[in-house]
């Protein structure tokens, strides 16, 4: 079976389940209760085991600020992935021209203009710019959740467009920011391995755009900067990121003027679960019905 | 005190508190761990209370696909409030010309092209679309929860442009829809009051855009279609809608072609609570320490 067959087995398995909920736009959907239910649960899971280091809480909606937006290099080096959220700004007259561009079929999203926000592309990027200053001599670790976008239609049920990450980001000196992106690695890695998923860590890159973008992805690769956890979802053979851990650098700490209290420029690190593909795993692994699933994971998840 | 010294006023406060966290767009804000809380905990006790009438429960993220957002008349009736997603789909040299933009301080977003996205006006909008058919008898009622956008920026902390509707929609005869919207005006007043909300109900209409608007929102309030419960919120003369009960008539049946079981257009009705308004009303009601709220409320609440 090709991996596009794959991909379309395990979609149509969730659709016919009434667990997916296609929306018409591949890569957005609605979700049932039970499915809903099991990120849910994960996610509080997820909340427990991150408040052993005491995080600060806090959640963002989807939406970043255009001007932070704008502080970042997301734009020279993942164009083809953003949202940017345009709207009406016109008057009455202009207003009639939208109307009758639609009615004719035309492209009526020609005469919008753009707004203030953007999508938010991962959950810490609405979080760095409210951290300007000097941080405190332990640092930052801040515990988020919320959807993110990013523009990668594609028949993989596991490549949504918009989907929930539950993330916990550490900003502080080198030597802090790399020892959470390691203790989150062995961590998430056990969590896991504990409700059952077969994962294993792996190096990995971002899909940088372009050329310029696969020297990027080799830099990344080299300096082992980020790791992701594959598990099986639509395939057994192609696996899928489930979770994600990175060590930015300076990348976060100088366009947003992180401090540490020495006066150097902050490095950052952040870990991120896949909501929507952590519970496609889970399903994956343990079948549709999650009364079914093994005693051991459905007590860790207070299913 | 002019209204928009009580606004300033109240979201002063609140940021001092820590409660909101700027994100330097009007009307975008993170939100702490406490304030998310009381909305988790209201999001379940309207879960609790809807469930006595057996809903379906779909969760639908943020964003609408756009073929289904053109059929219904959201562009010709609310243009000033849409949130239209655009992405980058150019080669690497027209990348290059997009980063010149920005890096000239240029409006790069000219750049861009639609995607097959809309951010979602009302949580009720995705679900339409997937109801296409014939209802059973006893028509659909479905419980709904998740974020709108609405581009209005304001200084009112309780306008936000991105925030969370929880509601409950019902297809079905025109009796049923009404019945629906009338059932959940005296549900949501009284579980309101019983959180020490001081709401009252009025006849409301919708912020229609232009000239032509003015006369739909005059029929609207004429037919008594929309009712909302307002509240104190920044302030105890110029009430805000924390919850908002409308009956479509067959708004939303004729478009995504929803039929009862005798070949009726199908009518259809919601009812939403605000979640952020909600807990912006409580918090200025009992106070910014959820700890020191009335028992009855921290126990309805399951605080």
């Amino acid at each position: 079976m090709s991996i596009e067959e794959a991909y379309n087995k395990y979609r149509t398995e969730l659709i016919d389940a009434g667990l997916l909920i296609p929306s018409g736009v591949p890569g957005v959907y609605g979700l049932s209760d039970r499915f809903e239910h099991v990120i849910e649960q994960f996610d509080q899971y997820v909340t427990r085991r991150g408040a052993e280091r005491h995080p600060e809480v806090m959640r963002f909606p989807p939406l970043l600020s255009r001007e932070s937006y704008q502080r970042t290099d997301h734009l020279d080096t993942f164009p083809q992935l953003i949202g940017s959220v345009h709207s009406f700004t016109g008057n009455e007259k202009e207003h009639l021209l939208l109307i009758d561009k639609k009615m004719k079929g035309a492209d009526w999203s020609v005469g919008l203009s753009k707004t203030d926000v953007m999508m938010t592309p991962a959950v810490c990027y609405p979080f760095y710019p409210t951290a300007t200053g000097t941080l405190p001599t332990e640092g930052r670790t801040v515990d988020l959740r919320g959807f993110v976008f990013r523009h990668e239609p594609s028949i993989d049920p596991a490549r949504m467009q918009i989907f929930r990450m539950h993330e916990f980001v550490r900003l502080g000196t080198p030597e802090q920011a790399v020892e959470h992106r390691d203790y989150w690695l062995k961590l998430g890695e056990e969590m896991l391995l504990g409700l059952g998923l077969d994962v294993k860590p792996v190096v990995a890159n971002d899909p940088f755009f372009g050329r310029g973008g696969r020297v990027m992805a080799v830099s990344q690769r080299e300096q082992t900067l980020k790791y992701e956890l594959e598990a099986p979802v639509a395939s057994t053979e192609k696996l899928t990121a489930v979770a994600s851990f990175n060590y930015h650098m300076d990348h976060f700490g100088l366009p947003f003027d992180i401090k540490t209290p020495d006066g150097e420029v902050a490095h950052s690190a952040c870990m991120g679960f896949g909501l929507e593909r952590v519970a496609l795993a889970l399903f994956k692994k343990h079948g549709f019905d999650t009364a079914k699933w093994p005693a051991n994971v459905r007590k860790t998840l207070e299913l």
